[in-house]
């Protein structure tokens, strides 16, 4: 049917159709009942208010912010290769001959920014988003918190061989009180957790209520705040075996360096990357009630800040005239882990991945290395066609299932078209 | 007794003995629970813990930005009269002999700007608040919103000499029905609402649960945002015949402009104030659950861009080589009104005082004119001695009665200082 997708069966208005200035969301004063957004009232994430909240996050949630400093941006350069890259047709995963525009609609794309050798050759902005506005990162945060933990166990400040207790012996009885920082980092915990987003009974939304992220029912009593939902998390087989996505080891991460160094989450962030890499806009996370940031997907950001995370992770750990992240973390991350126990997770559009300080890495001929987020949230490394991609989507499906047979095949392409060019 | 000061008959620790560094609000992982503040569960503005919130707003709450814009920070020239302003000693209201610094501590200030022909001559951070970071703005957020208004009305975007209903059908039955929007702006409606914030059930808490900015009890079934709560405010006497100074009056104001120009409160304040007077950082405001900043008292900004703004109305509107305010707009509020309506007001602390456009006129002999936000927010603009002076505080006391007798003489000791020299 024209102007619709389908998903898993289920039939959506396709990324024209489901424009969010076009819908008019939140317009007016007040806003008509049918194209009003409250917080508790229709779902945040619901399909196709999903491509106006994204863009506006901070706008229903408590947030803390990640403060760019006091310095002036970083500049790109430019070179614009437009008329190439929309001139590229491709085959997708399912076999599908797509054209270029076709495969950022059809992605449910906001926004997408694509650097050459550090050149920002594209860049497209689209429906609710604009380059300075954040939008929802979800777990592309994932990358930033973890890429933080590898630079704390490059400086020594924590062992990541060490077991969680070690720092929180708070997480003694749980899932993680024997589990290593090394484990946790790499998403190789047995935990009693499921993360299935489609399932409405899926432990991730105990884990937004007790965030405070998804609204709670009257009279609830769970667990307030994110450490307390981390306190009732069990253990499930063995550890350091197999990888086992699940966003709280994120958040178990991310309250060991609070511990560890006194710092905020965002604090650090600000101070490692945000100032050093010269981003533009201030970026922010999500709270819980003690305001804790959503480690594990709470950031939204600017999409040319997160290419210039992207561009440093490239040119192994130096942007903006400094050494932002040490080489050898960017090596490290870069070099993967063990194919064999990515297998194991069962990702059939992502085979030969291993996953690595929560970054995705495809082991291909260019060396790609990727932040992943659901509903369609990219930062793609690929170094060998001197290539960044960061890409920020309100795709209906939250598994990466619905986008990747598109954009896995496009971004391929495109490093294709670049490499060497 | 050392270490508390009183007022209204309660005693309160002093500014130096609350702060809120020292007392370690929201420190660890997690805060130990009689260090740690959460929505609904202890009182934002509860004393001491404010001292911490006013720099925390958006931790709490849903907020929107205020973009600063792409350009670079308009810059100060600084003149360090740090040793003179601090050897400054002046009588307070009450006839005490005051010590510069003593007064910022008994004054609950959080920080202090003084400009002096343009140039920073003295600038203090005490206790939470940084220079980047935003804080508080209370009603000062008022003068920023009416500014705007007086040049929508300058520019014939708006006739100040219509009634509320001719842009808000929905106003008619409510007290604004027959109001005009010169009435509003000078606050000179009859309603039947309450602005006592020391009494518990005065109206104003009732706008701020409408308004989602005050915790809701279980089972609330009031107005779920500001619209529907101004819709339940009746008349109570005659307009246009005294000051009466009601906060509802600024978001009837705000929805005007919204009806009348299609933009939010944050994207007129972003494109018409923060990004042509160069603001440093971006600003926010809390908004109610269908996403309406709250013009009353919303706005959080960091300290220099208020001082910004106070230099800009200082300069006849013109500031960062830009005429960013019409000068007959500034001229008019700097002129006031009728100092008549004003005294029936009773505001025993600012005799000979006017109220004009939200801002305060003290019809002085350095034409001071003011912005002012309960627990101690200020911009001070006294013309005849060339100087501006932004100021945050965390009084316990929301009545400006609680700093006013320590402040307005402070500040008038300085601004004869500064006079001509």
């Amino acid at each position: 049917m024209a102007g619709t997708l389908t998903f898993d069966g289920r039939t959506y208005p396709d990324g024209r159709a489901s424009d969010p200035k076009a819908l008019g969301w939140m317009q007016g004063s007040p806003p008509p009942a049918d194209r009003r957004i409250e917080f508790g009232k229709q779902a945040l994430l619901g399909f196709p208010q999903i491509r106006w909240t994204l863009c506006h996050t901070r706008e229903f949630l408590p947030t803390v912010n990640v403060w760019r400093g006091d310095g002036g941006p970083s500049t790109f350069a430019r070179e614009d290769l437009a008329g190439d890259i929309e001139a590229l047709a491709f085959d997708d995963l399912q076999g599908r001959r797509m054209q270029w525009q076709d495969a950022l609609a059809d992605t449910y794309t906001d926004g997408i920014v694509v650097l050459h050798r550090g050149r920002i050759v594209y860049e497209r902005y689209i429906g609710e988003l604009q380059a300075h506005v954040p939008h929802s990162c979800f777990s592309v945060t994932k990358s930033y918190a973890c890429t933080l933990a590898a630079m704390l166990v490059h400086e020594g400040v924590v062992d990541e061989r060490r077991p969680i207790a070690h720092w929180l012996p708070e997480m003694r009885g749980t899932a993680w009180e024997d589990a290593t920082l090394r484990q946790v980092m790499d998403m190789q915990v047995g935990a009693a957790y499921s993360e299935a987003y489609a399932d409405s009974a899926a432990d991730v939304w105990a884990y937004s209520r007790a965030g405070g992220t998804m609204a709670r029912p009257p009279g609830y009593d769970g667990p307030g705040n994110f450490y307390e939902y981390l306190a009732t998390i069990r253990k499930d087989g063995a550890h350091g075996e197999a990888i086992s996505y699940k966003t709280v080891n994120t958040e178990v991460l991310c309250w060991v360096m609070k511990r560890a160094t006194g710092l905020s989450l965002a604090r650090m962030l600000s101070e490692r990357l945000w100032a050093p890499l010269g981003c533009e806009q201030d970026a922010y996370f999500t709270v819980d009630p003690i305001g804790v940031p959503m480690g594990g997907g709470g950031m939204s950001a600017a999409l040319r800040d997160l290419a210039r995370f992207g561009e440093a992770m490239r040119c192994d750990g130096a942007f903006n005239g400094k050494q932002v992240v040490p080489a050898a973390v960017v090596a490290d991350i870069a070099r993967g882990s063990d194919p064999a126990k990515f297998a194991k997770a069962g990702y059939a559009l992502l085979p030969g991945y291993s996953y690595r300080s929560m970054w995705w890495v495809a082991h291909d001929e260019h060396g790609t290395f990727e932040a992943r987020g659901i509903h369609g949230q990219r930062i793609y490394v690929a170094p060998g066609a001197e290539m960044v991609i960061a890409r920020f989507g309100s795709h209906p499906v939250a598994a990466n299932s619905g986008n990747d047979p598109i954009t896995l095949a496009q971004f391929r392409a495109l490093a294709g078209l670049l490499r060497g060019r």
